[in-house]
């Protein structure tokens, strides 16, 4: 049995150290991140029997991404590609008023031409769960082809499937993403998706409850989860809203932060518990994962326990 | 004549870059600390002449301990062991809501097994001031026996002693703690206490100022300095009350705050300052400490001056 | 046709890691900084064609300054001299209250023996606009007199004069620095100022206003720039007054905050901006530049003018 | 099918910086290593599914360990103590004359308790080869009733068995490892020992040829190893016996040369490879482990083939 | 007037420190290199003033480009590209026998779509020499015809044309080469080539002096100069033969010897020295690169002569 | 009882990393380094009371220097000036033919106004011997007078003196040098010379050991101590020779292996050995000195003997 299967891309992720740029820097720290596999991390991290389906060129920086991911407990199904490029990603972090800026060199990577026959679907067949985002279907035809069938699949073998709209201003436009996605999403049970790509690309407006409910009763959703920034969740499941607000962090790497929050929620869903719980998992460990260098959440149970009980840390020796 | 000695265990401090988890870092910051070290380098730096005593393996990594404290002008007696081990402790610095934790990894260090006759006490004859902490004697029986020896003879040679209670949860419980102190503060002039310390393993209640005026009563202590975190501290002295506010600052490294204020405090006290000026140093010596990595309080008399008169730095160029 | 020459010393910046003290470190970051290649480098980086004159030792060290500076795309006109020694200054970063410390070791550095003749000043005759600072005169006689003598070439030649006056009390006196200087100003057109060095360098007293039109009056400036730390900079042009309040930033590193407003105005003006719109630039460029290890404003037009229209960041993908 | 199953401790490696000693570092790199570990990542890298057992504390510590070794492609059969602590050890490399130098600090680490019970031992049911060492029995009583228990199960499950004899002075003597070891040999099919433990530990005399005889008429072993530094290994297997030369190296690490030997040549057996291609396997992946820091072999087939084939590496562009 | 323009693409060099496998690394050192950039480097290092031209995107990565040569003096005429990607290629250095392992990133670059018009091949009217090799035409059919627009531009205009056959086997085959070189030199006054890339793509069999003498005849070049590793080089220039041997170097890292030897080389040239002098330059700036980091030769005259005068180094204090 | 009083200059010593130009490093590995320094911890790390004479800045900078040095065991005796420089030295390794490069940036650096009553002398009175070297009397007029007061103070306390002739073409000329040294040698009873030196700053001629003999006649030196690089020491002492060759060494760092042969050579003397096992103790002290980073010979006695018992290292564990 497995508990947790994701689908999508992951990179290479380069990042000058903190205060220097790009244009300038003399050294990388280099991580992978992806938001399927983040989320497969996360899952890894809180407990879940965690796979990552995807496919990567057949060389170091390929094995490179898998032994990452490895470490942190998730098993991987690749289909190796023998001639195509790794997606690599460019992150800089800078304190405001300059901003984070991320620069994607990910086309032709080895997942643009990604056919369902080539990854170990199998998998699926006894998956309680499955999870992607709405990146991976941005990425090629072949992509949103292969997205659909995986969806598919794990919809017909029983899993229960959430989507992360994740929209990606560098990738497409509302428009293309709107089509493409609006078509997907008949075949998930539990949809994730910022409010301000609720608005632009689904196309919603009014209060986060209003979209909650429009989307569940036009897609038929079991769950839907709005998220707000600062301001927090709200889950609509059948028919009962949670609220949910965020735990406060001293941040110092927020790439992630939404993939943790998803890879808490469902994660304590496959552990059993409710939708409050959940959305309270999701929130600890995206507050969590802020603290944490890289695009992966790190954490324990214990740890999301603690920040839901008490909110906070302290020294404890 | 030898203005502090101080008597304890000094560990190795392990620790990943900011943002990086024990589970996967590939680089520790090597450095030392303990209570009763962290406390003769402040003073060191403060301008006394500042002794350590302790137990060491004779071992590259003994000499480092010794190496570190002597860079900062601590001279040392240590007494050397062919076998044992040095203590070790990880630090794993987390922003809020991760905080900070501490894996102790002290077991069966060489100062376990340490005995009076071991240690250059003689430095003790003629010395103004010796001061050691709860740590010590929570170690072994036998560290607890030679904590006892130590404060007797320097009790006997007349040097003024002090004692920060410093409970630590991973090494005793509070009725453990209070067997072994209780009786142990017989021989102590001065005590540091933690408020939530002073109510947990000594048992008492109320407002700080209830709780000094307590144990000054039952112990006979001359001065007796109560902790509250953000609030500062207070200080019963020959039955006079002062209260001293903390100084702001920007926390990189929180680990040693406390030594340091203890540091402060004595070394204005035998630099002839009263207990007003002491409390000021304490404090504005605990304060510099945060803004430095590490244990250690390498601070000069002249920065604790200044935060004692302006409370802040700016650029000086 | 030159946008911008500016002329000074520029000296190797030696900083230990945040946390650590210059008493203790291990290790060095190497950068170079002056206030008027800073300002060179800020134009360049905004589109100017920027020109740095300076002397430095023929060395490696001396080729390090260079080559930092051609990297940012600024062209350098230096004398080399065989024997002198590179000004060096050591940074020491601290929060508060510690503050941040800078040591200066820049006695008898190459720029000290400076003569007019050995320095390419043909490139003033069609340049647009040039920049000093009073830290130049402040080095040494000759390094006074070919500030003069510089100053008189630009102005001669046509280009717009400016002047930061930048006291530094750890190069001389406020008397020295009034005598000096009084005489210096009256050859340039735009005067940059902190509102204390006003006061204290120049004997001014009164609103930042009334300070501006005072000297404009007394000197005949076209311009004068009051800046305020916190409370921004007032603007007085050709009798009328402009404001502009700073933008926030997440302050990394503050050291060349104000070379880069100064830079920022310069550039706008240069491109063809009122006063307005290039005090608008000045405070963008300064804010980015506290976001950014080393003195150098390392950024680009599209990031100040967001600034300008946004105010921050965010993260971009 | 699990193709090889391996059984003992890992500890963590924490080494200065090349040219630093342990007295004065203020870094560690941090990696994991033991013997049995190693030749289980080798095996991995080199197509094998392998599987390591052991004792780990629960703690980040202990989690270090299965991450970096699942990095690598190792699953790992691991009992969780809530307790004991993680084997340390200190690597500090010197060239000559200065020697390498390895303190352990791996006293009452959690696999000094170790019982077969603990450990999932049913993943011997269907192994094809099953390999410890020597360090193993060394380390406690328990774990050396252990190692035996290990040995038989994985000789009943019809695993082929091997043993690394791998004497360590700092962990026992010579007459100790010769009483423990004497008596497990008995369930071993191929022994690996250098010649000088063989003279020293198994008290044999004469050429390799003659030692390699004599232990496997003495103990039954199917195949004896015996290493001999740059003379290179010579094998004896079913009465044939079998010479390889060692392949030059630039060596940057030597630790784990030995673990890389045994882990090449179990890997090309599991794959169906003869003595001869063992032994080259074997020497191929201990000289490309030489050019990597860390103890792990990460090299693959290919690399090895070419090695194997050619000796040198080139640029490959 | 400009002493050298060469013509090429020049990537990001991400590598993993010394003994760290790409498979593992967390950190890459970052810099930048291509063959005809590396020369033009050389070039200004020896005092020549270079040009380099090329096209790259417009971000943060293409302008890390520019920085860095113009850091080492090289000027920059750039076509700048808003879509496209910046090539970049990973090196893992490994002694031997694991070697020097490159993987290219670098299809769909921005100078695969570069056109001559796009370039500022107006600073080709007044140069004296031009440069450029055969990796430029191995990237695609544009890049291709565009060398050799830019190979008559500067025939036409007078400068004496060099090339560096440089033959990529991870970029097209020795048919493929073949073809497109033969075709490209007869624009070519001086050709550097290997004596196994004079053998593999041009066809050639003998000793080096047949082979230059053969080459020399049939595509009527002034300067043949064929490379033989460590057996040095030999020039055939006006029908005269000429000798070189390898000045022996402390290897740190072997990238950009072939051309720094180049730059060397055309250095001596451009500074009217004859050919002995000429090769004894590319020889030691050859040696010299050998122990620099990085692909570029940052090197001194001084430096150079040093080693044809001396041939070592020691301390110089 | 002191047994090791030394008396020079110590400077920050700053070097970019392994294969990095001092013109492009962004980083400096920072130590301090000075002949007599060196030779003082090499004393105290072999076992001597060891104490450092000189003059420092009150900074930052000259407490760096004291650190270090504490750090290592010795103990220093400083004058302290407000207002004076602290040397630095810029040194750069270079494989051959790059050779290391040291720039001195030592001019007005404290020392250079040194004077005998400024610094505790007092400790020469129970002093057992002595040791300065030919680079302290180049610094500066006032540098040579304290030279000469205290050397002879040291003799007429009766401390054996001895002298590293050090020739440093960077400070003075051989002329220079051989008239203010062949006046200072009277008050030396061991001189340590070079070959070259002795050839070209005392004038003389032939083999080592006529050189010896002829220095000792004219100076009446009791030892004279000749050292040929690769070729090792010979040593004259009391009319009888002794020769010494050179351990074999994979040399990390040269500097400072002349300090190291005389801190292992004095500290043997001290210890009672004659002069056969104090040159044994000076060649194996010189050649560990060589695997470590930095001037100074941080090793044990332990190793040091080893060295001359066994010649090598290899694995202890």
């Amino acid at each position: 049995m497995t508990d947790l299967v994701t689908f999508g891309e992951t990179m290479l992720r380069l990042s000058p150290p903190q205060g220097t740029r790009l244009e300038t820097t003399e050294e990388f720290d280099v991580r992978v991140g992806g938001a399927e596999s983040n989320v497969a991390v996360a899952g890894a991290s809180l407990g879940l029997d965690s796979v990552w389906l995807s496919k990567l060129p057949r060389s170091p920086l390929g094995r490179r991404v898998v032994s990452e991911l490895r470490a942190h407990g998730v098993r991987t199904g690749v289909a190796w590609d023998d001639d195509a490029r790794l997606g690599t990603y460019y992150l800089e972090h800078g304190g405001e008023p300059r901003g984070t800026n991320v620069i994607y060199d990910r086309a032709d990577s080895a997942v643009t031409t990604v056919a369902p026959e080539e990854i170990p679907l199998g998998v699926l067949d006894d998956a309680t769960a499955f999870h992607t985002t709405g990146i991976t279907p941005a990425l090629s035809d072949a992509a949103a082809e292969t997205t659909r069938a995986v969806l598919e699949r794990a919809s017909e073998a029983g899993a229960t499937t959430s989507f992360d709209l994740n929209y990606r201003s560098k990738l497409w436009s509302h428009a293309e993403a709107r089509e493409t996605l609006t078509d997907l999403l008949e075949h998930v049970d539990a949809l994730f998706v910022a409010k301000r790509d609720a608005e632009a690309v689904l196309d919603r407006d009014g209060e986060a409850v209003e979209v909650a409910h429009g989307l569940a009763t036009d897609f038929g959703f079991e769950t839907v989860v709005i998220t707000r920034g600062d301001r927090g969740a709200l889950a609509l499941h059948d028919g009962e809203v949670f609220e949910q607000p965020v735990y406060e962090a001293d941040t110092l790497d927020a790439i992630g932060t939404g993939d943790a929050f998803v890879g808490g929620f469902l994660s304590k869903r496959a552990l059993g518990g409710d939708i409050d719980a959940a959305l309270e998992w999701g929130a600890a460990t995206a507050s969590l994962k802020r603290t944490i260098a890289g695009d992966l959440a790190v954490v324990t149970p214990e740890e999301v326990e603690r920040v839901v009980a008490e909110g906070d840390g302290g020294i404890s020796r």
